[in-house]
């Protein structure tokens, strides 16, 4: 798994904020770079391998999710939304740089990540970059169709409008789930569907890694109203106890922390009987990594 | 003229929000529709007209187009950025929905020009959405390409960037010229070379149409100089006089009224040079393109 993350740290350095006029590309390189659990693009490469798919589409998808989160996180921490000062350890964007700043920078990563999965056909690209500008363009669309629906209003920005719209309400367990479906778990199941659609798999198999990526999706955002409560900032880089603070409904305020706790684990059970249902050879690294988000301290 | 700006209002108005979660559909479909020119659409258009483009795949970048440059619209009139209140002469998207749901329908809207660029495929969508969704995926990757280019980094969100770092500041007119050729001219030229790219097309005429776009987007930011200066705000449906108020560089300051117009007709002139050398049978549609960008009284 440390070889997959040094190809996506590789990537990101190579790809994000390069020749960006004025301060855009300090923002953006400053936003995604040095940090990040990178969870979502090594769901990507692993679903790739699970199915055999094209290496060098997957780790352009994988950036490209990265890309995704990396630019919501920007314009989330913005005072018009959560305000917040802290993220991964540092100062978030917009203290950093200005509003102004995180604002851009936050779009142009957006429109990075689309760019990324479209390579420069090689008689249009600068012949050091051609190596990699043979991915099909059926694999090309696919990844943009994906991506644009995780993240669109249909996806994690559904999500996020919902969560908008709940502050302070008392969220039945139905629309808690429906609104993390989409905030997190569209992009994160995304992440799976990306990196299957980098090589041909059967729909049976498709489908069960389309469930695996849903129950992670879901146990990523319980764990992570757990550990909003139970750790502290500096373990995990970001302001603790927000969710509280905020009166956000969380699965936490719902269902206590244990009750919360027995779900998650039920959750990554449903994961791995999908992964076990796939047929797929080698769905180790997907296991590992159900496994990681369940574990995690931060 | 008129029945394809029907279409791209029925376009938009069949794609943008709907079905979105909390107040985001609204927002989204405020920010886009009922309002506007639509001039980026109709350069699209006629594009792929003077090509002999896909019609489907046309539509789907006019109107792609269109929600870039919408979403563009709500970012920057937020209070974080030109702080601004009127909009096509309604109240801006941040003003009537708050700054929260203005990011956010941004981002979303960002999300969907790209989710309309690349159709479900027929087993994928309902059935009525169907009969639209043969569009090669060359030509969907090819305008994925396209409008991420013209929009990010390099393109749009690098000319706003160039812009914040220069208020307050005398910029020469070649730093003038090279903001709004990412600012503005990216998106123009952009929506040129994506209804090219509709179609199929000799490089010599390719390489024609991408100079129209580029006198035309820089002819277009002048005369745009020129009417913040001259026309009040409610023709301009948007706040005149601003440039001068946020001491703002243009080409007015630069080269004074007289001097901007005579630099604005010489680039239509160049506009029309171009589609002369094209070498395309039927480029009346693109020149009275051209013609209204000048002529424009808002």
């Amino acid at each position: 798994m440390q070889s997959r993350l040094d190809d996506v740290e590789q990537g990101l350095s190579r790809w994000v904020g390069v020749d960006a006029p004025a301060q855009l590309g300090e923002a953006m390189r400053y936003a995604v770079l040095d940090g990040g659990k990178r969870l979502r693009p090594l769901l990507v490469l692993a679903a790739s391998d699970a199915v055999g798919g094209l290496p060098a589409a997957a780790l352009r998808a994988a950036c490209a999710v990265e890309l995704v989160h990396a630019y919501s996180l920007v314009h989330d921490d913005m005072p018009c939304m959560d305000n917040d000062v802290l993220r991964r350890g540092k100062p978030t964007v917009h203290v950093q740089f200005g509003e102004a700043q995180a604002l851009l920078a936050g779009d142009a990563l957006q429109a990075l990540a689309f760019e990324l999965l479209v390579p420069l056909r090689p008689d249009e690209a600068p012949a050091a970059a051609n190596d990699e500008a043979d991915i099909p363009a059926a694999v090309q669309a696919g990844l943009c169709s994906l991506l644009a629906r995780a993240a669109g209003a249909h996806g994690m920005a559904g999500g996020q409008a919902i969560d908008l719209a709940s502050v302070g309400l008392q969220l039945s367990e139905d629309q808690l789930r429906q609104m993390h479906r989409l905030k997190t778990g569209a992009l994160l199941q995304g992440s799976v569907l990306m990196g299957a659609a980098c090589g041909s798999v059967s729909e049976s198999a498709r489908s069960a890694l389309s469930e695996y990526g849903a129950a992670l999706g879901l146990a990523f955002q319980v764990v992570d109203d757990i550990l909003d409560v139970v750790a502290d900032s500096a373990t995990l880089g970001k302001t603790a106890g927000k969710d509280a603070a905020n009166d956000k409904p969380t699965y936490v305020s719902l269902m206590g922390l244990a009750g919360a706790r027995a779900y998650a684990d039920s959750l990554a059970a449903q994961a791995q009987a999908a992964l076990a249902r796939s047929g797929l050879a080698d769905t180790r690294a997907l296991s590992a990594l159900a496994d990681q988000v369940i574990r995690r301290s931060h």
